[in-house]
């Protein structure tokens, strides 16, 4: 282990006020959080606060097993989808000391590559420019966000499996955004892919901490054995659960999203943006006259918040979260007060 | 790493059914968890569920510090206790390839030493039969449970902090029990000293996993930029903070559990138990004429669950949890049937 750590996450900045849209951190702003508040009376009690949760989250790993037609041995559930992903890290670090992640990735995972002590690599292909991938004779380990977490970008999962044709690769598939992208988790386990998900999104219970792998049983025998003894708190269980239970209204939510996306998107076009292609519930997209750190400043100055990334090549792209339409609409107001001034030309203090 | 993870953590049965009385799992029986759902149904909406959490649990942090003398950089927040000694373990691991424990400790320390990989020795002292350990001239990583989890016997911290004496030698004090002890968190912090706590048991909210430390400000940064992105929910915050607003609820909850501890001793010395001296919400009880194992399962047919351990030293011992005045009484009828009837002779099934 290296005796300083460099890799930094930045969560997005957490804004104090009333009026902020928030457009820079990948929310479901399509939700009424008001179920969440109305769920969690009804759910407090049951869900038994004093006292230890169920170690393994077995009813919710059952509910999941069921939605996928998979057992429930084949699903793990963690403390978020970031902790799933460490713990399937640290796990395959005993087989692996490369991962190898998309040129443009979650920046979740550099940092468990300098937490385990990971060589990380990128996949060939130049993916970011190409929306492709190299994925001939691998053999190695790799960690794919397909959608993309900065991109938005996806793949089709057939393509993905190609990663995992020799049996000395293997292939994690962070599908965080994989309901808003139409994803299927296969219900037929491979060994040697996982594919990860998380209540985050779709379900929009971000704050509550909950993500799951599908795996093979083996696996998740072995992540059971290895994670901390009481790793889901018993409040997020009972939520997740009920969030199953209403999956058809987060279908119709998502559904209304999609809409929003293409309202968006459409709006930007009309703007001079060009856009990545979009699969999640966000977008990223560059102005050819522009900077992205200009727009992101000036949108603030409105309290809207878009997100900018540091890596070279999304340097001058903006990620914005889909909101509703009236927030689309406050958007493309915004956007149109900024492109319309010159005062842009006075220098910026 | 091993290729087979061997140590195991049992959490101690989930047990269906109403009737149950729970003196198996160390959990604050004293509170009244009605508390938890009224401050639930209150907090659900600040705790702002759908959005994620403050990653580094400041508000909780700040209110840490204030209550410890501290400041707020003296403090990191874990998803529970068991996640803040794995993030503590896995840091250390850089320094240590030993950790030293107890005789007889807390389960979990067994699987996070196989976890990093550290090689697992015993503090000398044979603490189990003495109530000593061999402090002098210690420079490795002890990792100490005080009040001890198993036990429930517990040091003075003075004692303990000669094991950090050398500048190479650290002390992890897991003191998830140090509020029943009386145990101060010193407020002058020691570069080589954490000190590990929990809202599982003083404030009773073991299902929403909040543990912390008070360790020195440059482990607390490195803890920090090592965890995972989100480690503790929204709702967990929230809770845990306002659990600390009700502290003097909590403090006098503390002191009708110690009489129900003392009461519990005195019926039990009554029965012919030997009882090992008691710190926390819980006792460690050895009876001369009848096994554990049995005592146990007699208990198990009256709905009285007890723990038992399968180590060599605490192989014959019942570890009960000290529940309310009501249930000491319930637990001595019960003890008072078993020990009166002569039934036992005939072989059990």
């Amino acid at each position: 282990m290296k005796d300083k750590f460099t890799a930094k996450y930045n969560p997005g900045a957490e804004l104090k006020g009333d009026d902020w849209l928030h457009l820079h951190r990948n929310e479901n702003l399509l939700i009424d959080s008001h179920w969440t508040v109305e769920a969690a009376q009804k759910l407090a009690a049951p869900a038994a606060i004093a006292s230890y949760p169920n170690a393994n989250s077995d009813a919710l790993r059952a509910a999941l097993a069921e939605l996928y037609g998979v057992k429930p041995g084949n699903v793990f559930v963690g403390n978020g989808s970031d902790e799933v992903l460490a713990d399937l890290l640290h796990l395959l670090r005993r087989s692996y000391d490369r991962m190898s992640v998309l040129d443009v990735c979650f920046k979740i995972f550099l940092l468990l590559a300098e937490r385990y002590d990971f060589q990380l690599e990128t996949l060939p292909g130049n993916t970011f420019a190409t929306g492709q991938i190299s994925v001939d004779g691998w053999k190695g380990l790799a960690v794919i966000d397909s959608p993309n977490a900065i991109t938005s970008a996806a793949f089709m999962f057939e393509r993905l499996k190609e990663l995992a044709k020799n049996e000395n690769a293997f292939l994690i598939l962070d599908n965080a955004y994989g309901e808003f992208a139409g994803d299927l988790v296969p219900p037929t386990i491979q060994k040697n892919i996982v594919v990860v998900r998380t209540f985050s999104k779709f379900y929009g219970l971000a704050g509550l901490r909950v993500g799951y792998c599908i795996a093979d049983e083996a696996l998740v025998a072995e992540l059971l054995a290895r994670k901390d003894a009481f790793n889901v708190n018993s409040f997020a269980q009972v939520m997740a659960l009920e969030a199953l239970r209403r999956r058809k209204d987060f279908e119709a939510i998502r559904d209304r999203l999609l809409e929003c996306r293409r309202a968006l998107i459409q709006r930007l076009h009309g703007f001079g943006f060009t856009t990545h292609p979009a699969a999640g519930n966000f977008l990223l997209a560059t102005h050819p006259d522009f900077s992205a750190e200009l727009i992101q400043n000036e949108l603030m100055k409105q309290h809207i918040a878009v997100r900018r990334f540091d890596g070279k090549l999304t340097s001058n792209y903006i990620r914005i979260t889909v909101p509703p339409m009236s927030d689309v609409e406050r958007l493309t107001d915004a956007l149109d007060e900024i492109f319309s001034t010159t005062e842009m030309e006075i220098p910026q203090k």
